[in-house]
């Protein structure tokens, strides 16, 4: 199935310049922003994009800056030529892929020390480190980037117990595309909850001028939820991995019949996990918007969860609008 | 002597309002961020911008988010109407001057907790701060600011040891004023050299599509570097305080004649200084790219120096393009 066919940008400058050529055209730009390997998750970010605005930028970028030297880069699985495919197929298609190289990699930056310890980053050099504690596979690199931008409050906890790198990364690698694409709407998934109220709290406190959109997270046939590294999976780790929406589901039927104690309410979803031969990193009950832990449901909360099935961590969560 | 009356603009939206009218006119815009009170050295930044782009913008905000409770916000010096005054008395002026009345007050947000402890912040709340160590004006006044922008490696030392959130809080306050004011162009004194580096820095690693220009250190007729808190020295600690900017040019003239050894420079520099009273803060002999330190002058440095004289902390700087 054939349709259009999007303008494919590796040059951070010519895609600014795509970008500014349409905008003095008069029209909107919508961006989504990937790592790639997309699924219907992804897809139905783009579908809701094209309520937003005249035109759509997916940018399809695995970036190292949001992974720790222990974590998954160098696995994060990838097909890039299978992606365009994809939004080919979509209703009305997308008008550019942002798919730059290395968005860390400045001319005539001097080098810096890197570290040559076994790690999951890519082409890691010999050197050492010098911020122990927080390194991302950009700094193990020793490219030289030593601009963060920290959401301080919001990316504590949760997610951020676990990837200490992680929001930094995150938070930093959408300032950079919103600075080159300049975009008037940027789609996240609510799947990252955590993630999608850190780049709404950035937005507010940098004073970006862009609509920051959440779409709702989209489930495979059984429940779970879409997630590039469900490919990773055995069938039967599949299976046991839909103990996390099924006890997230029956968490929220028992909030709604009146279970507001978030203790009984997390206890019950983590031995349904546990048993189900997962191991949880996190199951929480927090506020929709500070993301802090409530002890009891009286307003709108997320229950949040991350856990291991064998070598892959999934989240997931479940708005409760109590 | 009136000239050129500039827009005075206090709303943030109506701020980039203004600058996508007048870009989409072709203009080209260039920004001038102050604290106000200003002096030669700002004129002098704005005279240069002039060569740059169609179009001047001067800020003029006094931003709490790089004081420390500690510091001196609260006596900082302003004087609007003498500023608009002096920016009319510029060939060929200015066109718009953002004035806003707090960059940190967001609409909606859910209160955080605020420190009630003696400090030099106005305004500020009960309660109690969640970071120590680390903590600015804004966090101090509660206004659920949580976002900053911190360039690791730059902000480390001179006048990031002294001056622990000064760096945090600058790059952020530029970071907004880049999106709200969305410049080609924006000019940066040289005498603030470590602020300048840091922004050029931040520029390059967060993709900002902004060219930052340096512009050079402008003196008094004594040679004193032009300061707004020059205002607070009597006459007696004036003079004492150009022991620095004399101590640097003695170094200056003795390096260029092949004493290449930092420490001894160092030395005469902060001997000079003390005699004289000052009270050095750091004094350091550093790689113009790097800012970090070296022990021979075997390529471009500059010396940078802060010290006390009574109540009020000076700095300065001279390159040595040896």
């Amino acid at each position: 199935m054939a349709g259009k066919e999007p303008e494919i940008i590796t040059d951070k400058n010519q895609m600014r310049k795509w970008s500014r050529a349409m905008r003095s055209q008069g029209k909107t730009i919508g961006l989504v922003p990937t790592m790639g390997y997309l699924h219907e998750g992804h897809i139905s970010l783009i579908k809701e994009a094209h309520k937003h605005t005249n035109l759509i930028v997916v940018s399809i970028y695995v970036n190292p800056g949001q992974f720790s030297p222990t974590e998954d880069l160098s696995t994060y699985p990838s097909d890039f030529h299978g992606d365009i495919q994809k939004l080919m197929a979509i209703p009305g298609g997308v008008d550019a892929v942002f798919h730059p190289h290395n968005l860390y990699d400045y001319a005539k930056s001097k080098p810096t020390g890197v570290n040559n310890n076994s790690s999951n980053c890519e082409n890691s050099g010999g050197g050492e480190p010098e911020r122990k504690g927080v390194v991302s596979c950009v700094e193990e690199r020793g490219l030289g980037h030593e601009t963060w931008v920290r959401v301080e409050r919001l990316e504590k906890g949760m997610c951020g117990n676990s990837r200490p790198v992680f929001f930094r990364g995150v938070a930093t690698i959408v300032t950079k595309l919103f600075n080159i694409v300049e975009p008037d709407v940027a789609m996240f998934g609510k799947k990252d909850y955590q993630q999608w109220r850190i780049i709404q709290r950035m937005v507010r406190d940098l004073d970006f001028s862009i609509e920051v959109v959440g779409s709702d997270i989209v489930r495979d046939n059984d429940g779970l939820a879409m997630s590039s590294r469900n490919v990773h999976l055995s069938p039967e780790e599949r299976e046991k991995a839909l103990s996390i929406n099924r006890s997230l589901s029956r968490a929220k039927s028992a909030a709604e019949n009146g279970q507001i104690n978030c203790r009984e309410l997390r206890n019950s979803v983590v031995q349904a996990v546990n048993s189900a031969g997962g191991r949880i990193d996190y199951a929480e009950i927090v506020d929709q918007e500070t993301l802090e832990a409530v002890e009891e449901i009286q307003s709108p909360v997320v229950f949040c969860i991350a856990a291991w099935f064998g070598k892959v961590r999934l989240i997931d969560n479940l708005e409760m609008n109590i």
